[in-house]
């Protein structure tokens, strides 16, 4: 299973699982996948930004990708952005060789014209390897870099193994239109575009000629029946359901602590032991928690599978 | 009518209508103030960011608020953020003396540290006159700079001046919990405490102790309905009425072209005689237009007064 | 006298004279302009970053402009960068109907991308007229804009009232050379190109091309002396006389305080009346006043203009 | 030898050689190791920013650190900065297992508000362990992190194992005098502070209270002999030194290619077998190798020990 530019549907984000003493809980990544698989995904990034990876040492890293990819039975992408490309190289091979299907490369903050843009993906795809996947993570507000329709067409047709954008980009609905057109007139070859941004804007991404979503909702069921609905056409159902859950999304989807509110229904879910993140990290205030059950009280009201026993 | 810390409501942030040549059009102004009365807001906001202020010379921004004042029933805040504290005391004296109830002040992008940030207030209060009340306008998201509780708490401690908070942080609840909190044991005078940051999580802020919105939604009947179902104990009521408007108002809430679609759908009810914003804006394509078209015709099956005649 | 893209020499950066209490100290802009005329400059700069702009309103900033083009015998070029086109088109206007050579004008911290960068300049060419001459400023460590030499290539070719670029790049020498290089093989329109930066490395930057300086440095001879030399050939006479000077220009060139220093030594210089700033300012501590003074009794010793009355 | 609060003198800043290929260069470590020590160094650090340490895998970092400690005859300190605390610990064991005096620790640049860097550095301190002596990095310029001397003061206070200040704030003489005069009045503990920056300060930062320098200039002897010339009160003579090697210092301490420079000279000088650096690495034009080797030519007539061999 290797990434290519056709890849469609969905990839959940995957949090890391942790015990209360925060040692890696490898039982609840398992379960984490067969809930995933269940939920109807078709595929799997470990180790973003909300995957807590900055918080592993190299060999707890290699640990989570082992442990999914043994268990997946579909294609698996790990993050493997760095400060250098040592490091980059490091993570990147090491996951290959244990079965991931690509990775992502996120760019660092200190890039700010077009060419320093460019010239980074064109290192980082040579220290991978011209055999590796990657995916570009296109996310402004946390890497405050921006890259225009044109950094992108370059990137993706200078390096033949830029397969994926992750599309976070905000707003993003123009960016998405742009890089089809340039597709239609063959002025850059096809890229596979999965949008995340907490998923936000899919209800429109997808019409705009995004191939699905890659994001860690904490009830990917909904990102996977938008999806298919919108790809079928089924416009009102599409937008009736991400309506329903919008109030929860947007609340999941606050810097900082969303990764709380995320992990904390996963863990009411069962698909997680606890809610546990490694410091530093942001935790919910019983207010805060009475908000998330609140909106999950309003949410069960029009889908019954956001019903968690308390 | 002085703004004072026990402000409460909805202060609705006024877009500046422009005629299709890029002209003030006052007549639109007079028709807006109109509207905002109809629709029950408390209070009203002009030269803020979303109203175009940077776009206006000195006369221009008088004008404004002169016609603005005259026909308004209400307090009008008047942004008078600025480069320097001597252009900032020239528009703020000129808007007092023209009837403003207040001014708001943003940070400048520079601030760092703690101190700056407070040092900086200080210096802009005393450049206003310790007769004028202000407003702290937070909002890191645009302006780069954090502010944490305990800064607000010192700048309205050494202020008397210092009257309101536009709390803008995203995530920012448990901020107003702990501003709350600081007045309840009698840390810090009390600020009256509106919302903006869109809307986002109004239905939520009044419950953490906020006084009301201080934003520009273009249905701002939503947002009174809201404060005040919410301010009266009616909870399912106010977030029933939210959660409608929720998929429109993220859509408004996008940066850059929030205005255009805030300013299109005003147009479209006939508030604005046209959408014009003067260079640089962005602009809404015909696919957003028509995305921007189908949220109001989802909203309308929940709330008759997004009925607008095509 | 309208500046153009054949402009040489040294046009200083002229600070903002006022009298103790805060005021405009007109009599001291005299005499700072015969200061600058007797110390042999090419040209004048006012109302930049360190000409306290910000901090004057629009009447005092033409009261600084009226006083300093009716004095002077050369050039004088007029900082009109401001949030928003409407303030700077009138106070481009407003210079160059006094009397002013051409405008100066720096991006908005908020801009990105290449095509940002480069639309803004185009908005700004045609806010101002095309019959005003403008400069590009291009100092990333103060506004956090980085320019490819691309991008000046693309702002220069599409805007002929560019005409000169600020250069203040660190480290730039080598875009100089692009630039440069660019001319030559006629892929863009000459520029006049004057470096700031406080003039840290004017002794080379000289020598890969550029047309002279444009910094406020409080010894503007040294700086004349040094391009003169450098254009004649006289290489290390140059080297010699800047190496004299670099421990108090380095010393000068501090972000924030070194305004104070610079004030401070044409105070001592007997040229403005007061070394007195407007708020927000940094002052000088006694520590550094005597760091300052020692500086200057080292320098007189190579340069006997450095021997300033105590 | 462990690094502790009175640690004095110079630590000069490694680079870390690699051979013609990229590949560790570890015999050039051998040789810049008795290189320092020839030139009276009191400690080394390697793995700083400047030590290309991103693009070490980990693997090849403890193999620097390993070499240097093997063979220093004085103690050696580890930059193990890390996205997460999970890699800085990683590190920071292993470093101080093959015998490091301490480590270097510098702040992520998400930091913001007084409070979010007194606690990171709490975070990361927890992290390494309380035996584990660590160095605060203050370096704004390339961190965007500003740190006042309060902060500064607590974090010194709140961890007993934070023992020394790489102090390289700009402007930064103030900031030596309040945390001296800190503790002076018993308000905080003394730390050793080193000066960085380049050194571009350091004939008065040693003047103010700093205790010598951890930079690393391509002539450390002359950073040696300047902090003892200063701390015998031989004033002039500090500054006579430091002055002549200013302009190469100013031309070195460029962002970017200043490594690029330090490496060039360290070669020619015959400590670094090549001046190869790994990528992304900016390259010295042949313009600036011109420029580099004038700069050698013009300090060899003031400094004997800059005349080297062609």
């Amino acid at each position: 299973m290797t990434l290519s530019r056709h890849a469609r549907g969905v990839y959940a984000i995957a949090p890391t699982p942790f015990a209360a003493d925060g040692a890696l809980d490898l039982e609840s990544v398992d379960r984490m996948v067969d809930f995933y698989a269940a939920a109807g995904v078709d595929g799997l990034t470990v180790l973003g930004q909300l995957g807590e990876a900055p918080k592993l040492d190299h060999a707890e890293a290699l640990a989570v990708v082992r442990r999914v990819v043994d268990r997946a039975a579909f294609p698996v992408v790990v993050g493997v952005s760095a400060p250098g490309f040592a490091a980059m190289r490091s993570l990147s091979v090491a996951a290959m060789d244990l079965g991931a299907a690509g990775v992502m490369i996120a760019p660092p903050s200190s890039l700010r014209t077009d060419d320093q843009i460019v010239n980074y993906y064109a290192g980082a795809a040579a220290a991978i390897g011209a055999d590796t996947p990657f995916v570009i993570q296109d996310y402004p507000l946390t890497f405050t870099v921006v890259m225009t329709p044109e950094v992108i067409r370059r990137i993706a047709t200078d390096n033949p193994n830029c397969v994926m954008l992750k599309h976070e980009d905000w707003p993003g609905l123009e960016k998405i239109s742009a890089l089809r057109a340039f597709e239609e007139r063959e002025a850059m070859p096809r890229l596979s575009v999965l949008c995340g941004n907490g998923g936000l804007f899919l209800d429109f991404e997808t019409e705009r000629g995004a191939d699905g979503a890659m994001t860690g909702y904490c009830f990917p069921e909904m990102l996977v029946d938008v999806v298919k609905a919108s790809a079928a056409g089924r416009r009102d159902e599409a937008h009736d359901l991400f309506d329903a859950h919008l109030p929860l999304l947007r609340y999941e989807q606050q810097p900082g602590i969303g990764l709380a509110v995320r992990k904390y229904v996963l863990a009411r879910r069962g698909v997680l032991a606890t809610d546990t993140q490694r410091t530093p990290a942001a935790r919910l205030s019983s207010a805060a928690i009475a908000e998330v059950d609140y909106l999950l009280d309003r949410l069960a009201r029009h889908d019954a599978r956001a019903k968690v026993s308390s």
